[in-house]
This record gives C-alpha cells, structure tokens and sequence, in this order.
C-alpha cells in the first residue's frame, strides 16, 4: 500500500492537519527502463515549507492544490532499471511525500550510510549545513574576535551557525524560546551565551548584556521583536544575515515592526536576505569544510526524528511551536 | 558684528526656533601667524544634522550644548597669514554656523568659482553628488534596463541619484511630496515616470503600474510608509540604498513599518545603510564624473537658495516641510 500526503486547501495563517489529506492506494508500482522505484527513509520537515503553500509570490513555486508536498528525503532504491543505481543504493534529493515512487534519478544524489548517519545528510551534509555555512560566510563576513547573534539558535540551521562561529574564533550567542534549549547552546553546542526570550522581559537589555562589544553578525532565523532587540545593540558595518523569520511566517497581514531604515544608516549596516541555491558555487567548499569538521568532532548536531509517515504533517506543524531540537526529521 | 548660531537645547521631536540661539558679538577677530579669517559665503543645511542634536549613538558625534552647529560651509578668505591661502579665496569645509571665524584652513579646499557656481560645491560638487554617486553605484550596482526608484526624489540627492541612473540606462521612477516636485523630476531630471505620494492612495498599487518590471534598485531617502511601499514591488536580488530616512527623524519613538525580513528573505534582497565618508577612496573617480557629467550638461540642478544668515535656522526647520526643492543652502 502506497501513501501519499497532499495538500488539500492553503493554509490561512498557522497551517492545521485539515489543510493535509492522506491518500491510501492499494497499488503496486512498476519501473520502466531508465527508472527506479525508491522508498522513503528520511522526510525533512521545514519552515520554509510553509511558504511554498501559500500562493503568493516567492523565490520557489507555490505546491499545487490536490498534489503531493516536496522536500528533501532520503530514500532507498528497492528496485532499478537505471544503470546509475542499484537495489539497496540511498539517495538524497527533492522528492515527494510518498511512502513509495518512481524517479529517473535526476537530480538525486548517492549518500554513503558508512560515512554518516543517513538522517545528517537531511541536515548538517545536507541543505542544513549549506545554509548556515553560505549565509555565515558569504553575508555575515565574520571576522575572529567579533560577536555571533544567532536567533532560533537552537533549530537546524541556527546551532550549526553558532559552532561555525566559534570554530572561526567569534564570540557567540544565541536565542532560544525555553531553558533547556538555552542549556543546550552552551553545553552541548559551546555556544558562550545564550538567551531564553520566553522569560526574558527586556531583550533589548539582555543582549546589552551579553554582547558588552555590540553584534557584528547578526544571523537571524526569526524576524519579529527578537530582531528588533538586535538592532538596538548593532555595531557599525554589521552584517544582518537573513535566513528566515518563522516568526511571522503564519501572520495573515503583513507584520509590523520596529524600522530598521534608521539603525541601517546610523551604523552603516548591511541586511541580506538569502537562499541556499544562491551560494551553489560554494557548495564543494561548503561540504568539505561541514564533513571535515564533523569527522574531527568539532561540530555536532541535534535531530528530533518523529517516527511513523503518517505523522509527517503534525510534524511540520510542531515547528512552528519550536518542538524540535535542531533538524526536525520524520522516519517513514 | 559677529553673529553665531549655537544648539540651545536638544530638539524633542521636531526641531523649533527656540531650540537655537543668536548671538551677536561687537567685536574683531584678529588672526595669527597661520590663520586665515573667513566669512560665510553659503551655509548648507541637511536633514542630517538633526542627528547630531540628539544625543544618540551615531555615525558623528552629537552637536555640544551651548556651541555652535556646524556644516558644510563655503567661505571667503578675508584675511590671512597662512602661505596657503590668499584674501579673496573662496574654501569649502566643515565650518561653524558663524558670519565670521577664524581657521588653520586644515580640513579645507579651495574652490573655483570659475568652473561652477560656489553653491554647487555644496550641492553637486561637494557631498550630495559624492553621496548620490557613491550609494547609487557602490551599493545600488545598477546595470543598463534595470528599474531605479528613488524617494525624495526632488531632494538634493535624489534628484542627482535620478540623473546618474537615466545616463547609465536604468527606467528611473521617483516620488516625491507636490504636484511641482513630480512635474519637475520628469521636465528637468529626466525621469521616466514620478509619483505624489500626498495625492496616491495606494503606493503599492501606484509603484506596480509605474514599474511593471518590479524594482530593481531602490534609493531610500525616507523610511516610513513610502519605503514599505516598495517592498511590495522589489525583484528578486534587488538591492535597497539606505541613504536617509527623513520620514521618521523627528519620531520620538521607534517608529514602526512593515517587517522587512520576508520581503528580504523571499526576495534574496539587500537593504544597506551608509555614509558617504564610507567611500572616500572612490570620491575622485565621483568628482571626475560628476563634473564631466556637468560640463557636458547631462546633470542639472535645483537649489533653494535662502538668503540671509538669520535665516539660517528656519531654512533647516523647513527641510521637514519638504519647503526645499533640490539642495538647500542659505546666502550668508
């Protein structure tokens, strides 16, 4: 039995599960010459899913009402009639939300499960890593020495940001929404600070606080007051990476917030917004530096793998109340 | 009789007469050896300087209580026992707002009042052209067929940066606040196409209809609801020119405008803040090109002339009225 998860009607404001439908086809499927039948491993679930399901204008096309949602999976190939692969291969690429379907192969990619976890490369090896290596690197300029603010710190792309950053020599501190959270950045991900914002009533002061030198790289994943807090606390020339602002991604009307036009010129600052295919050049220098990191153990990542297809959606739902710890990955 | 302008209080909100003071002195100045005694030609007076009357963090220190405002000055040397200048030179410079005073002539340049009228050394010639020039091309990297819209437009800088756009092949769009403004950007500036924003109900929908292509390039001399406007309207990798933000200079508290991060983040779009001194090893390659476009009669001009040193303060209170057209400048 196949199953399939499309989307039924676009989300108004926060996505619900009635915006998703299951599908169920008792069906078997069958390869041609030059196909494969691949089986779902590993489905990324991310907030920028949510854009796609919206109709409004954006750097990728909206999905398709009554079609399948996309994102990264990891699959295994059970069957092929493509010389490029074989029965038991892993690949990595775009792919539908389906237990079970057939590609051509392009656009996919062989992963090695003996070199990393097959779930990393969704993450740290995958767009995860990429993203906050390029957005790190190409916008935010760092410099040894200087200050790291890192919001949604404790997400995929934000803790890797803040291990980027010490290995590169800066002082980094992040923002997350509970204690355990923040405990984490510092024990686990040797961030030098962190902030809980949930119970911390004046950001402002908090990151007066604890960037006594001022935010030279900002590397913001929220958008919203947190990153009006920031701006109050910017040095001059400081680079503003912008990754995402999950924090008013479901808004219905355009939010409002603090203008940034003034801190922009008082500071000569700079704000810049990003996505990962921008920075494909840099890929190759990208994976080697994440890899070789990771196989020296300075950096390290946190993954919540909600087991079970069939609670893909409540998954991807779950992001947008900050339930995951670093990747939120679902094992099909 | 030597008159000096000096900052009473520190202005809340918008500035008032009141926050000035005249004084008046009957008295000689007598230089030394190395001096030079200067009188006020033209006095320039910018939205910036409300900056430096509060005492805010910013990009220049703040104005002193009780001493004298200074700006950009052209001066006649009416004295001097300085090998480097001679009576009847005229200099530019950063100068106290006085009718007399006395300089070591550091910091100053002699100007020509052969080659261009003195007022354009203020104007053109001097840091708004620099300032046009070097935002418009260092940040904006505008390329032939791209769209170029610029807010205070009929502004000292705008309406430059419009000029430098059309003679580099851009589609240029200004707005600006009165039906003479407008009729001015496209009759004398050259623009293709100039929007009232005092008479527009919806700017979106006006900047859509004026630029069909979407916005490539944006030169932001005011913040607030026009800069949210163009949000709307940008293409993807625009880049935004923060130059100033008049709009909001005399709030008293943060203002508030549309949250620009998921415009940033959809778009792969750049907002960058700046000072022209930022640039100052690119103000030779401006200077050539300015007055070669000068000379060649491809940038025109507007200023406001005031005349009368006691006029000098209500002339920078008028700025916020939008009463200049082009560069203001008082007639000492």
């Amino acid at each position: 039995m196949i199953q399939t998860i499309i989307l039924k009607q676009r989300p108004v404001g926060k996505p619900t599960l009635s915006d998703f439908e299951f599908i169920k086809e008792d069906t078997d499927l069958n390869i041609e010459k030059g196909e494969i039948l691949l089986e779902a491993t590993y489905i990324s679930v991310d907030p920028y899913l949510r854009g796609r399901m919206s109709d409004a204008k954006s750097y990728v096309a909206p999905f398709e009402l009554g079609k399948p949602i996309t994102s990264g999976v990891i699959a295994k190939v059970i069957a092929s009639k493509n010389d490029k692969f074989t029965e038991g291969d892993f690949v990595s690429g775009m792919m539908d939300w389906k237990t079970q379907q057939i590609s051509k192969g392009e656009g996919l990619l062989k992963v090695d499960k003996d070199r990393a976890p097959l779930s990393a490369y969704l993450g740290i090896l995958g767009m995860t890593g990429l993203t906050a290596y390029c957005g790190l690197t190409q916008i935010g300029k760092p410099k040894a020495g200087e200050t790291l603010v890192v919001s949604g710190a404790a997400g995929a792309v934000g803790s890797v940001v803040g291990q980027i950053g010490k290995i590169l020599g800066l002082y980094v501190v992040g923002i997350a929404g509970t204690d355990e959270k923040v405990e984490m950045l510092t024990s686990k991900f040797g961030f030098d600070h962190a902030i809980n914002y949930n119970t911390t009533d004046d950001m402002k002061a908090a990151l007066r606080t604890a960037c006594p030198d001022g935010v030279d790289v900002y590397f913001d994943n929220v958008g919203g007051t947190i990153s009006d807090a920031v701006l109050y606390n910017i040095n001059k020339f400081a680079r503003m990476v912008i990754c995402g602002a999950i924090s008013v991604y479901n808004n219905t009307e355009a939010p409002k917030s603090v203008s940034v036009q003034p801190f922009l010129v008082k500071n000569s600052a700079l704000m810049q917004g990003f996505i990962v295919s921008n920075y494909m050049d840099k890929f190759p220098e990208a994976m080697k530096h994440l890899s070789g990191w990771l196989a020296e153990g300075k950096l390290t990542y946190s993954e919540t793998v909600v087991e079970g297809f069939a609670n893909t959606t409540q998954a991807f739902l779950d992001l947008f109340d900050g339930k995951n710890k670093g990747k939120m990955i679902v094992k099909a």
